[in-house]
């Protein structure tokens, strides 16, 4: 198989690629590195079942030239910067729903029919019900990077029943471990390493949230890439669990072995369009047999490990 | 009241705008006249109450000019060429969802906060429940069109919680009446002009569809934004009866006393991307009072008897 991944060069793709390159998969990657890094392909680099293109979706005329001979898109490009989605709100337009059409497009155009979809729990906006099932009632959007995903997912949809693609999206909680490099863990990990005595909490510490660690992440999207075979496949991605920022805050210190004093900002909410809680029903992957390998807790850990080892992606960074 | 209307000069906003200035209200129709019409207009352009701007949405310096001073935004101007979408798939991206944006940027340039969006029982794809409520489970695309109005909803509602904005999203099933000039009534009538003894119909006409009647849309929507005041009110717009396109066709050769040899494409759909059945649950707008005057049928015969008082549309269009 030769596999074409847009955000190849980012932290689930970087991972990804190894994966697949380790499977004996040929791989092209489309990446911008407008957030990736060639730091993270040190490994992938030295293979010859490697093609590394660095260049922009938004130029179609080369996605399409770059994905000529592939058999199958994961497109894992995004802008994936959540919380400052209303400083500039153009910017989830696109590079998350244009960029999404524009694949589609490039697809169309080399008569590739299949494709994984990194999209997010955030869709779901703030649900009634949890955990929340994939066919969870139709929500209201609360944030604009949850609406582009949303719309990135419409999109997909709509050319499987027009075009007679084949689609698996997945909606991931938040996803730690090797190359997690934003996001809390990084943030906590970031200020302790400047003071160790202080740390200063975005909310009230008790926001709940879902993680899943990297490899099972992986893990789940090959399975049902291979296991699930309707027209479109949508699957959680979790663990059956969640914590609250303040377990993981307690994870990290007792790991790094520090007592910072903690000040909250207050709120039950980190951000403006921040969700209070997201915990998905992941029973519809665990039922083709899928089951995660590392609680949140080793996740956050792993994830510590990688920074320790790697702390010269703190001056990349 | 200042009202922006894009779309004004289609049929739904050229009906609306009709009403408002009847009201007694100031409107503003922004329209870039690719599928609206200066005819529709010829009342109420009599009226110093009313500013016509032809523009393109396009155009986001131009439209946050045209917007200055208003109070309110109906924002009605799409593609809603909802049959050739796979034809031209970039058309749906860049008239609905990438206008919508727009719309949205010149309106937080303006300090504007109130909207209403016309979207579409298209947006539930497929669904698994009939009369479809307005909280159904969580739906799959199976149109560009429903896919891009979803997108649409999804930045409008992003825009709620992050720029304390305020929505009312109307899920309409076909609207129909004076001025419709598109759709199968339309369609039908200048077919059996042409030759009235043969109609040839896409599908099997057994497609089951609902229709409402344009006045009763606008009583509808008019109400919904007096009467629900959450930060997002979404109301599915219907009829409590659906028809079959050989209803319908009944309907239409009987008022003209016609009585053509019917020819099926047959399948049942019209066209791919095609919704075999819309049926929407309007249990939520009948909540707070609203009753729609008029049937389907009845609703079919205004619409006939408008094109043949206004025969020289046919020409125009």
């Amino acid at each position: 198989m030769r596999y074409f991944l847009t955000g190849g060069a980012g932290f689930i793709g970087s991972n990804l690629v190894d994966r697949l390159l380790n499977n004996g998969d040929k791989v092209v990657i489309y990446d911008n590195f407008s957030t990736g890094l060639e730091y993270f392909l040190s490994n992938a680099k030295t293979s010859a079942n490697l093609t590394l293109v660095q260049n922009d979706i938004g130029n179609l005329g080369e996605l399409t030239d770059a994905m000529a001979g592939c058999d199958f898109v994961f497109h894992l490009a995004a802008n994936a910067d959540v919380r400052f989605g209303t400083e500039h709100p153009r910017k989830d337009l696109e590079q998350n729903t244009i960029a999404t059409f524009n694949v589609l497009e490039a697809m169309r155009k080399n008569n590739i029919k299949k494709i994984a979809f990194s999209s997010t729990g955030s869709v779901y906006g703030e649900p009634e019900i949890f955990p929340t099932p994939e066919n969870a009632p139709f929500p209201v959007q609360t944030s604009l990077y949850g609406a582009s995903k949303l719309a990135c997912e419409g999109l997909i949809e709509a050319y499987c029943e027009g075009f007679a693609f084949q689609s698996w999206i997945f909606r991931f909680v938040s996803i730690l471990g090797e190359r997690y490099t934003h996001g809390h863990v990084f943030d906590f990990y970031k200020k302790l390493l400047q003071n160790p005595d202080k740390l200063y909490v975005l909310g009230n510490g008790h926001q709940k949230k879902s993680y899943l660690y990297v490899q099972d992440c992986i893990d789940a999207m090959l399975l049902a890439i291979d296991q699930a075979q309707d027209k479109v496949n949508r699957f959680n991605l979790g663990t059956d669990e969640y914590c609250e920022v303040n377990d993981s805050i307690a994870w990290i210190t007792e790991y790094l072995g520090l007592k910072p004093t903690l000040t909250y900002a207050g709120g039950e909410r980190g951000w403006i369009g921040d969700s209070p809680f997201i915990f998905l029903d992941c029973s519809k992957i665990r039922g083709i047999g899928w089951v995660p390998k590392k609680t949140i807790r080793k996740g956050i850990i792993r994830t510590l490990e990688y920074l320790q080892k790697h702390r010269e992606l703190l001056s990349i960074i």
